[in-house]
């Protein structure tokens, strides 16, 4: 059995051990962690990263889907980064945590709420 | 809270509920079913599904990871299809269950072999 050779660009990741991956904002601060993923099983992309901010006080809800590109891996920190604020995501769009993530209207506004490029726009070859 | 609308070409999962998506093999057999995924946390794309072919016998190992360019997710059956077959698994490269995806040297031979596109290779400027 070969050994296995980590290479720096390389980060992958089982779907069981996305649960608590952690996310810092601008600043380095601490700031949540991911809860779990929603993937589109069509493309095989990760569309969101449904985040706890248990860094930010006073949101309405304890989990946030915050689209996958506004998210950034940092190897440095084994960790997620993102711009996203506190009072971004007080005044996101509305959503349901069950399902807003089947609603693609509600995608449209989020994507354009956060300015980050819809993961179902797939602008290549690839598959 | 708006009602979620399910769109047909809209097939997004939760990381948590990716266990036991059924496999089908090119006769529509049901031949396994998805154990988890292992994502690429840079890119956000899936990169193998691990998968427990149960409906092959006599295989050497009870979970294998299949590129996941080898699946196509299919609505009409709630799962995927893949043409791997039997004899494909049983030859494929050796790996380990818990690192092999580490190993780029493995992931390069296991993606000749099923004659994928690497999943690194990434041809598009969506990122």
């Amino acid at each position: 059995m070969a050994r296995a050779t980590a290479h720096p660009d390389h980060s992958c990741i089982s779907s069981e051990d996305v649960h608590g991956v952690e996310v810092y904002g601008v600043d380095g601060s601490h700031i949540g962690e991911v809860d779990h993923l929603i993937i589109d099983k069509i493309s095989g992309r990760v569309a969101y990263a449904v985040v706890s901010f248990g860094g930010f006080m006073g949101l309405g809800h304890s989990h946030y889907p915050v689209p996958w590109n506004a998210l950034r891996y940092d190897n440095s920190l084994a960790g997620f980064r993102t711009d996203i604020t506190e009072q971004q995501l007080k005044d996101a769009p509305e959503f349901s945590d069950d399902n807003a993530w089947q609603d693609r209207d509600w995608e449209t506004r989020t994507h354009q709420y956060y300015r980050t490029h819809p993961y179902w726009d797939v602008r290549t070859g690839g598959l």
